[in-house]
């Protein structure tokens, strides 16, 4: 089959479309013809090596996919040739197939596209793993998600809104980025090129007001998360791209206030993880997919061919939503 | 009634037995002849107007009594007047008699005397808390319980093994405190004052070991926590004793190891959360107390007319075990 490899024969590492040996289902997988990937921060960091595949993954980058399953392994129950088909991957998205196993793969909702459900499946488990299983996020409470305009973040923001009618406040680095968190239910707007977020917070929802909070940046905002939160409220890491060491950092608000911090990837996780993670939000969303209450916010759609110039407006943060490759 | 005043006249404050109004039982609430009390850290604070008792609660010293119902409220069903019990206050343990809410209150074992009654509340549910509640601690995982000879220690020792048959790590500042643990079911014994607990954990546990790690030193020990702690693991902040304050924290291992961090009191719970521990906890231990398979570790018992020798054991640090006042 054809896939995207990485050429290291340059000065930077490239994707090229070159051949590689085409998958095999394994019992109780899934052969799927993929029709449409998407990109995440970690193809940035594995083209370039710093972020090798988990061990027995596919060394092909592409953590999600949306596609019709050509064949299946033995011992499949859920499905059949000619299914559409979408779902998490540990690797392998950036190719013409890729297997699945059965319990990861979900029945693509009839009002998406390929490039629509393709953009699902990484930042949705991921902001509802973050939002509803590891910060328990309860009915009406308040959340602050940083980075609101990413593709977690606007999957963060939905999942909020619709499943916990909470209040949420968010930053992001652009009036266009924020218009478009308020459009998806945020309602406390902070640019943070222009605005220390704990300053707004305390100013319009009051002090240790916050439940729970949804961090990519890391060291930059630790006393900030720290002084807005409120009584037994919960922070969650999923990245530190702004920074991973904190200077005087105290244990006191922890202790007094009850605080839970948590760190968190999902692509290290094992495969019943993923299951029951895909199942319970498979469950708790089908519906609001299929009435498009949910649904994923695509920045732009590209050719697979044009998968390097992908990378750069993500590189350069560019993007609002989520990137989605297709054409393979 | 008597109970034991702070007497502020002198160059520090002292407890003196004095006269204090008859609490009365609210509804829900029983009247109490203490019989027993006993001491926590909390009251040396208090005692230096360090830690004021949360609102509604009575100002006198004493988290902690075993007594006999003297009266009942009204609307109260599970106790009638006779009846001996145990159980966790707000305040008001130093006094002949107290108030408190049935749902709070314990039906004693017969096996036990009011003085070892009266040692268990505080730092079994403090233990049961941090160790089952908040951390979680799953059958067979690794547990390194800090200041493992102190009351709480020596509790959540106790429960680790009997509940949860854990692999149990403590450290403590002597060989005689060491002993006492290893005698309850520890078994690995580091005496901080001559051993840095990460080297030893490394050494005999492997690295990235620990799943569960009880803390009331603080910072001193922060950057050797997280180094021990294995995927997916839980860090609970019961108190700082030894600093508040982290240089050069990183997130890196929060990130990496998926670790959970939570600091927590109980004092400052509201009745309802004080009310489903209490049930919780009384219905996984209380065979184990009648069989005197758990049992509280007392380090002394005085007449509460020497409070302040009892005081003074605390401060200076040379308890293992509870300490108990009786005689009101």
């Amino acid at each position: 089959m054809k896939a995207l490899l990485v050429d290291n024969s340059g000065d930077n590492p490239v994707m090229v479309i070159g051949e590689h040996p085409d998958p095999e289902p394994a019992d109780k997988e899934l052969l799927v013809k993929i029709e449409a990937t998407a990109l995440n921060r970690a193809d940035l960091l594995q083209k370039t090596g710093k972020y090798p595949p988990p061990v027995g993954e596919s060394p092909i980058l592409g953590l999600e996919m949306a596609g019709v399953v050509e064949s299946v392994g033995d011992g499949v129950t859920k499905f059949e040739k000619g299914d559409p088909v979408f779902g998490l991957l540990g690797g392998g998205g950036y190719a013409e197939y890729c297997t699945i196993h059965e319990d990861l793969a979900m029945p693509m909702p009839e009002a998406f596209s390929f490039e629509e459900a393709a953009a699902i499946p990484e930042v949705f488990l991921t902001a509802f793993q973050a939002v509803i299983w590891l910060a328990e996020l309860d009915e009406g409470e308040t959340i602050l998600i940083h980075a609101g305009a990413s593709g977690v973040g606007t999957a963060a923001i939905q999942l909020a809104e619709l499943l916990r009618n909470a209040r949420i406040a968010v930053t992001a680095g652009s009036d266009e980025k924020l218009e478009l968190c308020r459009s998806l239910g945020a309602r406390l707007l902070i640019n943070y090129k222009r605005q220390n977020h704990s300053d707004i917070i305390e100013a319009e929802l009051g002090k240790n007001s916050v439940n729970v909070i949804i961090d990519f940046v890391g060291s930059p905002y630790w006393h900030d998360n720290l002084k807005v939160m409120a009584m037994d409220s919960r922070l969650v890491y999923l990245a530190m791209l702004g920074g991973a060491t904190v200077e005087n950092m105290s244990i006191v608000p922890i202790l007094r206030k009850r605080l839970t911090i948590k760190g968190s990837t999902l692509r290290n996780r094992n495969t019943a993880y993923k299951a029951r993670l895909t199942k319970e939000f498979y469950s708790n969303t089908i519906n609001l997919f299929k009435n498009v209450k949910l649904s994923p916010v695509i920045d732009s759609v590209y050719d697979w061919k044009d998968v390097e110039k992908a990378h750069s407006r993500m590189e350069n943060n560019q993007n609002a939503g989520k990137i989605v490759l297709n054409g393979m």
